[in-house]
């Protein structure tokens, strides 16, 4: 398998999105594909005896010669603060832009990158220079899987901020076929995220979707709150991007608040230092379970390819594991099996 | 000062519907009028003396000879399973029908209740059996402060599930005329809740709403996240009802997900039990900062009356606060303040 890794593409780019490739390299076995300013993935590569893993110790065995490693180069960077539209439209030679192209032209099976979002929902989303759309499919959608107990997917998780009863009907159509192949879930339950379970609710978008899921086929079990999603009521939760772009940044923003008002309390005394000092296990676990980094991305469905959308923050780890989710929605036949569930 | 208290509001009605007026009618001197089933509440009074405060004290000094206590009989009751629309159209004898009548003519300042919200918000926005709007309001709208350190109000918290760009504008004008009057705040800082600050960002009715911002005259600071919004961005933060009770939902489900899962994983070994135990009250704390009750209930904002909508499960220290809310709306004047703001 041959996967491209945008080495361009997170906050503290080149680093992690290079030391994730060889992690991945070394543990899978593929063929990665490192995409990029090219003197600086080499340097990189050079310096990476240096590279810390994930939780702090040094990559051990940084022979990188017997791993299948390729670079190709590209001469433009995409920033946070491009427009989307402006960078998939004009630049043309950045690492999306060449990377989606090693895919588009069948040259590789995989794009990953932790790059700017929207460049890349706008750049792989394009018929001519990025991958198109699977036939039959009106919207691509991001879908977001918590890394909670229950492990439901939220789609669409910010491709779409205005939707219309067709596309949130696909994304159930889209999130199904991924949690069925790539969980091993047999008929997902679907649910539409809305203000209330009882009949009456929702927005005039959550209405007009409900006769579609209805008579879709899908594993349609009706309107949940947020306080049903976090407790598994579902396993793929449809919404339109905007609200579920906020909803997924304000699961971040307050288990983060939380997480640091606790420790403030737990340092203001001693005491509770003390205490805090002996819980420091349990936190630790809560902490692991919540982290994102296990999950992978946020894959890019109904694109014509297997895109992972990595966090910008990604670590090299996070950058390993999606590279691995990349690679077994490629094995699940995901984009094949989307082009099927369409019809 | 005349404040109806809906008895038949809270889960557990009428208990600390009850308790909680009692409580109101000895820290305030106000006048307290219990709209409801008559005998219920009389029982529900006379058992005063048994009632628990809300810290598991039972209530000391339960002679309520002196306080200003009426009661109000309404014959029918709505509960959560009623359609918010019926319930306005139909149940006329209802403790929510007859308590608004009450403030509608006059003979009450102000209608608190922890009833069913939709129910509520239908009742009150009624021309012709609620309060109706205000003058110049187009749609009344929930605004919610979060118990977090900066205290931000989210409006509208779903009174209108499907808003339009003038809408979200006069949520801007009433939240920040409360949280002038109400919490002492100069100018308030008005934000639009969007899935990203960069321009470009935010779903068609944010993006109409931007320039409407701009030119209001209102302290508007932008877009923001709500990462931002739980770091205080804002003192008044914007949104449509769907996505802004969603919003509200997910930072409660989440909070009591994190809380139960530290726990859970704090009692699972015997250090971290031991290290629990001595950073409790470090907890404790935690959990009292996030005390809802503290703020009172969600003030409806628009119509033509004072109205505070608490939650359902609000025991008596809640119900009291709400009340207290409701005194310091009318004191504020924040309904002629919003018919001037409009003008």
């Amino acid at each position: 398998m041959r996967i491209v890794v945008d080495a361009m593409g997170s906050d503290e780019r080149p680093g992690p999105d290079v030391a994730g490739a060889v992690m991945a390299a070394r543990k899978f076995g593929d063929t990665i594909i490192l995409v990029g300013d090219k003197p600086l993935i080499e340097a990189e590569l050079a310096a990476h005896g240096q590279l810390l893993s994930a939780h702090g110790q040094p990559l051990a065995a940084h022979d990188i010669a017997g791993l299948s490693i390729e670079i190709v180069h590209a001469a433009e960077e995409i920033v946070m603060k491009d427009s989307p539209s402006a960078a998939a439209r004009d630049k043309r030679d950045s690492s999306l832009h060449v990377g989606l192209r090693l895919v588009r032209e069948g040259a590789a099976d995989a794009f990953v990158s932790a790059g700017n979002t929207g460049a890349i929902l706008a750049t792989a989303t394009l018929r001519q220079t990025g991958l198109g759309r699977i036939p039959g499919v009106l919207r691509p959608a991001m879908g977001v899987v918590f890394p909670i107990d229950t492990k439901p997917m939220l789609i669409d998780n910010g491709a779409n901020a205005d939707a219309k009863p067709e596309y949130l009907l696909q994304f159930g159509v889209m999130g199904s076929i991924y949690m069925e192949r790539m969980h091993g879930i047999a008929r997902p339950r679907v649910a539409l995220i809305s203000n209330g379970e009882e009949e009456g609710k929702g927005n005039l978008l959550i209405k007009e979707t409900i006769p579609l899921m209805e008579s879709s086929g899908l594993n349609y079990v009706g309107n949940i709150e947020p306080k049903e999603f976090m407790r598994g009521a579902a396993d793929v939760a449809v919404v339109d991007g905007f609200t579920g772009n906020v909803m997924m940044k304000t699961a971040e923003a307050v288990a983060g608040y939380l997480l640091d008002t606790i420790r403030k309390n737990i340092m203001a005394g001693t005491l509770t230092k003390i205490g805090g000092a002996l819980a420091r296990p349990a936190f630790k676990r809560v902490r692991d379970e919540f982290n994102p980094d296990e999950i992978g991305g946020a894959p890019l469905l109904g694109v014509n390819g297997v895109v992972i959308i990595a966090h910008g923050r990604s670590n090299p780890y996070a950058i390993q594991q999606a590279i691995g989710q990349a690679r077994r929605v490629v094995e699940g036949g995901i984009v094949a099996a989307i082009a099927e569930g369409l019809k």
